[in-house]
């Protein structure tokens, strides 16, 4: 008996992110099942140029795709660093838990290569048009509207329009001085979305694979979050830019176009759960719900190097 | 250089949860200053009755407030299992990033104690009438109106109220069947808060302690973020109502008055930051960010107990 409940329990619990053929009769539209059924068409190749891939020292991988469109000389920053090895030997240095997980250099001794540009200026918002924003028909208690755009979470006010902080997003280590961050320290989001730093900070990207290598780590028992003990710290190995790594070491991610028809149903389907275990669906998605999904890609021209490596 | 940015960038990013009196010229108003000024009478004592103590083996405690307001059988089912010791030895045995930590019996073989009503009706939500609701003045995705009442966020539709789903809100595992769930398996959420679950499940609690102890968790590797492997699982060595430890050993918490001068002037704060790293005050505030403060508390009468403790 409570071996069935918690069988149960855990499609049930967990069906909001996972679907279950077992409990569909006859099978319901879901997220899951929208996006099964989206044409290779619907989805999108991510720019290896605007992946950035941080391989921790112990192992695993964490990769974010930067938003170029909305903070341009940051991520510019990044690319540079990025390709000038700069943030290899770093280390992650703070876990604030329901906060984030900063990175970078704490002894601040290591000189920025040429070309960053530092401070960068303050990109925090940019003009709304231009985005080509996929609206959600629901308010926000921030923005006029939000939505997506690319890969990211969006909202707008007026003619203004921001990348806002949910969940696994990557923002930029400022000084209080609004122009003083360069992308050498960066952050990403573990807990509840601290939606007031919105427009207040440079948004830099999204963690699109490795977000549990952050989110789990220890909480630091310092001032802030912060390790109080340096031996704490977690070494990143080296960051790189997709694209400069070998193919045989370049991950590949799609993102759904939010302007096609599986986006516009996947929004619908997660607003309106047609699943068993909703019985009162929400009729609404929030913007931070409604990140577009991302899937990892292989192109078949890469099977044989692939398979060689 | 870098460095001065470094801890400038400590105090900046840390900002938005933090003082910092070394950067407030004049000191601002800030939701660390208006809570730093609240009188005694703000704070109302959470009733021991209401917490539930769990300690974890390895050693830790979580805390977490009941919300008998809300789901009133599910609570009463919880201090009975508390009562007959029933989680004792039980496991947290899901972790599944960006969405919750799980415990209970994963082999459901123990049976639940007498007096527990299972299956328990479905308090997914109660009338609003009744309901404190010191409602914020801003618009949210799923509701009519949100806000808190005691220790609570609060959504409300028309004349329907249920708590929400927010980080560290803790929430009862249960069947397809809305009535299967008793409260012997417990779930907290640990990412972007699944606003979709709202009404669909009954949400019993919130963590006041010990949050960082389940977030941080090594993710599971099973279908669902269930630990693949059983030694994975993090034993509870003890559950009890704080009400039947002895007070040496008892926590205890008050929670800012929600219908308070203080809890007003603090959300205010919290939507309009003028801490001086934000240039741009959001103006606005979510129900998720919106928790009321809550703090440990010690009696005076209980000084000597505890020193001798």
């Amino acid at each position: 008996m409570l071996s069935r409940t918690h069988l149960a329990a855990l499609a049930a619990v967990a069906i909001a992110l996972t679907a279950s053929a077992a409990i569909s009769d006859p099978a319901p539209t879901t997220p899951i099942s929208v996006l099964a059924a989206a044409p290779d068409s619907a989805w999108a190749d991510i720019d290896p140029a605007d992946l950035l891939v941080i391989d921790l020292a112990r192992g695993g991988r964490v990769v974010i795709v930067l938003a170029g469109d909305f903070a341009p000389v940051h991520v510019g920053n990044i690319r540079k660093l990025a390709r000038a090895h700069w943030y290899d030997g770093l280390v992650i240095e703070r876990v604030q838990d329901n906060y984030v997980v900063q990175w970078g250099d704490p002894d601040g001794k290591r000189p920025l290569p040429p070309g960053v540009v530092s401070p960068a200026p303050p990109e925090y918002s940019r003009t709304a048009a231009g985005v080509l924003l996929a609206a959600l028909p629901y308010p926000d208690s921030y923005a006029d509207r939000v939505g997506a755009s690319g890969a990211f979470p969006v909202a707008e006010a007026g003619d203004e329009a921001w990348l806002t902080h949910c969940y696994g997003m990557v923002g930029v280590g400022r000084d209080l001085n609004p122009d003083t961050g360069t992308g050498a320290e960066l952050y990403a989001v573990i807990g509840q979305p601290p939606r007031g730093l919105d427009r207040n900070i440079a948004v830099v990207g999204r963690v699109l694979e490795g977000m549990e290598l952050l989110a789990a780590l220890p909480r630091g028992t310092g001032n802030l979050g912060f390790y109080a003990n340096p031996a704490q710290r977690v070494p990143i190995r080296q960051a790189r830019i997709a694209s400069d790594l070998p193919l045989s070491d370049r991950p590949r991610f799609q993102v759904l176009k939010t302007g096609s028809d599986t986006f516009r149903g996947w929004v619908f389907a997660k607003a309106n759960r047609q699943d068993s275990f909703f019985l009162r669906p929400a009729g609404a998605l929030d913007v931070c719900n409604a990140l577009p999904p991302v899937r990892a890609a292989r192109r078949a021209e890469d099977s044989p190097e692939q398979h060689g490596s």
